[in-house]
């Protein structure tokens, strides 16, 4: 195809970029003014060396300081015309830090927005069950040691399931307006000794997969009973609901823009 | 069971420990005179500062700067006797960096020596084969991209069974007079995104693994047949075996006392 087809001349290009990264050596996705490292601004200074101007990566999910990504969905727009998305992805791999990749790069339409076009995310959630400490990935896990009963979990997560007003979830200073989502997916399994907790929907409130998570393990450590969900879900009073587990366990898997629910 | 049943009074106390530690961020196991960083060297303080003695930890298995263990073994002689060997350890593991952890420690029989008792060793070498690359596991696999023929590797790995002189398969200053081993198991599974090689035997030369799969990799790859195998063994000469495979890939998985093989 030639790279006029998908973006006519005349027009800026529209970047699609599909970008993994360990959030652990980063204060998160977004750019930040006092010049701390940040996902973004890493890609942004690259990219920007690249296509021979200032760039902007806006980024579908601002993901936490130590939160990860296989799939965190960008979109870039330039005038650079003359570098194929599968060159520019190359240059801009080659000479980022070993702990951020831009998995794919492809000219999209003018009016896709990595954001404001989603129309879901998947999350999963690790937690390492065993007591010995997790040498080989402390920082992609929550340690969670003590008894955890995995089935009863499952059992919470299920009643997570459809459209809630899910604002006792939220982060407690979580402004906005609306806060019903619909969860497509909630599902804990175990994997050798850890749980992964996945979660799936199409919108997520601040800090609202970190609190299922710590309401789930609350639950599931026997403190609280299933119908906790429900009255967290009738109340949406944030007091009711878990702490917030750790960042380091999060990884943002996938970013959905079809309506249809993959995974 | 009193700690004075197995260790009686009057002589020193063995103790076994079972190491666990992430290597990338160690110039390997050993202690090293310059001050480097080393695994050993950071037990050691830890161990001495409780102990309220100079420690010295010897390890089952000397592993190279770069390379993992699940389960290294090492023993520890103390005149301590005031403190339970799992107090020991848990206090060792407050004080440990996060990479390195004591998964357990036990009181040995007097002769119990960690490395000259040890009549096996299992080893597990992670090679990541997608193309895009590993974010998250960066220093734990081989990024090897290029297309890998498993069947073949995991034939040409049987053909490594049994007893053999395995001198073509060491590091080509290996100085050791009798470089016969005997390799009990040798398999190449596919795992998600993963090949992995298992090799296990009653010891290993140096670089053996690292070497065996350098040379597994070769084969898969399609450059030499799974034939080149019985080649390195029959003529000794580390020129036809692949190059050495990184650092980053290998983990040592358990080391064995009874002679029988466990995995």
């Amino acid at each position: 195809m030639e790279p006029s087809q998908s973006h006519p001349a005349g027009g800026e290009r529209n970047l699609k970029l599909v970008i993994a990264y360990k959030g652990s050596g980063y204060h998160g996705w977004q750019r930040q003014a006092d010049g701390l490292a940040t996902v973004q601004g890493a890609i942004e200074a690259v990219a920007g060396r690249i296509l021979g101007h200032p760039a902007t990566v806006s980024g579908a999910s601002r993901t936490d300081a130590g939160v990860h990504a296989a799939g965190q969905v960008a979109n870039l727009r330039t005038p650079n015309r003359s570098i194929p998305a599968t060159n520019f992805r190359r240059a801009v791999n080659s000479r980022l830090p070993a702990d951020i990749v831009i998995v794919s790069a492809c000219d999209a339409p003018a009016d896709f927005q990595a954001s404001r076009s989603a129309t879901g995310k998947t999350y999963r959630y690790r937690i390492y069950t065993r007591p010995t400490r997790p040498v080989m990935h402390a920082n992609e896990v929550w340690h969670y040691w003590r008894g955890l009963d995995a089935e009863r979990m499952a059992d919470s997560g299920r009643r997570l399931l459809g459209a809630h007003d899910f604002r006792g979830f939220a982060y407690s200073a979580e402004d906005r307006e609306n806060t019903v989502r619909t969860i497509h997916r909630c599902e804990v399994s175990q994997a050798e000794d850890e749980l992964h907790v996945f979660v799936a929907g199409d919108g997520f409130l601040y800090k609202m997969v970190r609190n299922i998570v710590g309401t789930l393990v609350e639950i599931g450590r026997g403190r609280w009973g299933p119908d906790r969900i429900g009255k967290i879900l009738a109340t949406r009073d944030r007091q009711y609901a878990g702490p917030t587990a750790p960042a380091s366990g999060l990884c943002l898997m996938a970013v959905h823009y079809d309506g249809v629910q993959k995974n």
